[in-house]
């Protein structure tokens, strides 16, 4: 990884160090019209660079997630005279990095680039492992590129604003990354809560900080995602089926409500297999219920959920569902074929783990 | 340099091979209609895996180099399910590689690419360097990435059926080429002629894998652009400025016309600034008058003149005038500021060598 990370709660700061690291290019500040609103004022208080900077504003949310806002973004960038050597400091979600990302990584055949998460999920998520995009024709990030920030500046001031379900959302992954790292690591995060009382941003930085590198050693190690970056499609299969059996069923819940329910049947399943350990299965489980409730479902949705996995895109054998799995905490191994008997077990498994 | 470098003309037994060891992945080729027509089918006839290909025809020239364009080959691609282990193939022009090098770029973040040039400019200028680009509001290239092909099949049995004109306008870029190399290369391509009778494939493919040798030497030495690469600029600023001026007369001129001329500048201004060698300029200069005429002007347009290459993009310091000059041939200096003056008595010589 060549992109700097820093992890700090004096954002300003740090990004008026970056700029002037960086020869005090012209500066650009994209966000959406939420984040303009609502982080915006704070932070161009507190940064010079912020401040002088020209504000590019884009529509919010998923839905513009979109070659007509990336368009708007080139345009703006063009009627400033942008050049190459410019730098665009990204402040927002996940839309935010990966839409002003791929615009940049685009104009003029690459400008700089430095990421300021503002939710959760973004901090642990999108800032770290260079995957930019947009969606296309209703396909999620089907339009992108490969291409790493300078920098992200990683902090959590911003978090105490966010709703509740939205900090447990990004919590999942970063319960994912401690399961790929080892059990001191998981040990820490399954003792924290990130909602209030026990969550203030002082104490949840750190905890940032070792799962996002845990993000960023496994991406070094396969970049373009051939391999071993697979792993951080733990407990995706599942979760994504989940996912999609709520909007089906029109009551949708949240991307990271899904992943920690879909992290619980990639243990079972990992148990089933491999002989992942049971205690720290039971342990996990329990977390995921108090903290996210179970997913509700009956064996009659047990064909639904299979088609849902088979038509994974990361699968590459037809006919087979590919997991990835754990011989332990922080022993991965990708590309596990399953039948649907070994799923179908694991789904009853879980409803009695989860108390449905 | 990572792609592979293929100088042959059985350019269908070289894609079938490359197609091979890239594991026979699902395959696509891109052509503009005039490619389509007038050299797919010998393609077909030539290579399996063009003839079990899936065609993306996109429309021809230079106008449709745009984000229409790409969307219908990003249309075209997901319509036929294509994954990130897809190849495209691109056949054709500048046009032909740039676009559809950028669609393969950012479609799923990354497919992978071969291109067969089937221009002489194609093959000895857009094969190399990894520059894929759109223009967007009527701005050369303005959107684009920095993205090697996995390999380019360069061949000139396309080349018989091109107008000689086009044949010289990308011999330009060739000389430019040997200019940055050394004297023998040089002596080469000046006891050369691209036009019949001298002219014929066979003899002309070795000249060009020279010539293309020294234009990777140079961007993997700098691939972004930050430096050293600026030596393939030599002559491009006072051609872009012929280029321009021509457009304005409403006469205009092929780039690599404007080109030839520019290297004539470059080489009087080498002299007058550093001594470059006076009778390799005064060779120089006879070729490009007997084969590309001379450019016609005088000094009531040397103001126009002047202020069309301080336009240049590639200037970075205000009020002056950067160019690529020659020490001697294959000694290059980028960045050499000059003065309004030394570019008049330039031009003025220029007049006088060229007899106009």
């Amino acid at each position: 990884m060549t992109q700097k990370l820093i992890f700090t709660n004096l954002v300003g700061e740090a990004l008026d160090t970056l700029v002037a690291d960086l020869g005090n290019p012209q500066v650009f500040v994209l966000a959406d019209s939420n984040t303009a609103e609502c982080v915006m004022p704070a932070l161009v208080e507190q940064s010079k660079a912020a401040a002088g900077a020209r504000k590019i504003v884009i529509k919010a949310g998923e839905i513009h997630k979109d070659l007509d806002n990336v368009q708007a973004v080139w345009n703006a960038l063009h009627e400033a005279g942008a050049t190459r050597g410019a730098v665009i400091i990204n402040v927002g979600g996940g839309v935010v990095t990966d839409l002003g990302g791929f615009a940049a990584a685009t104009f003029k055949r690459g400008m700089r680039v430095i990421n300021v998460p503002t939710t959760l999920l973004g901090a642990v998520d999108a800032s770290v492992g260079g995957k930019t995009g947009i969606n296309f024709n209703g396909y999620k990030n089907e339009i992108g590129t490969f291409t790493e920030p300078e920098a992200s500046i990683i902090s959590t001031g911003f978090f105490v604003t966010l709703p509740q379900q939205q900090l447990l959302s990004g919590y999942a992954e970063m319960l994912k990354h401690a399961l790929l790292e080892n059990r001191d690591e998981l040990s820490k995060l399954l003792n924290y809560s990130v909602v209030y009382p026990m969550f203030n941003p002082d104490t949840l930085l750190p905890l940032i900080e070792s799962t996002v590198h845990t993000k960023a050693r496994i991406v070094d190690a396969d970049f373009r995602e051939t391999g071993i970056r697979k792993a951080l499609n733990l407990g995706h299969t599942a979760g994504h089926a989940f996912e999609s059996l709520a909007m089906k069923r029109q009551s949708p819940i949240a991307h990271g409500f899904a992943v920690a329910q879909g992290l619980v049947i990639s243990l079972v399943l990992s148990h089933l297999k491999l002989g992942f350990p049971s205690d720290v299965l039971h342990t996990f489980a329990a977390y995921v219920r108090t903290n996210y409730n179970a997913f509700s479902f009956t064996c009659d949705d047990y064909p639904e959920l299979l088609a849902y996995m088979a038509a994974d895109k990361k699968n590459t054998q037809p006919g087979a569902v590919a997991f990835t799995l754990l011989a332990d905490v922080g022993d991965v191994r990708v590309d596990q074929q399953l039948t649907d008997d070994e799923i179908r077990s694991a789904l009853d498994i879980y409803r009695d783990l989860m108390g449905i």
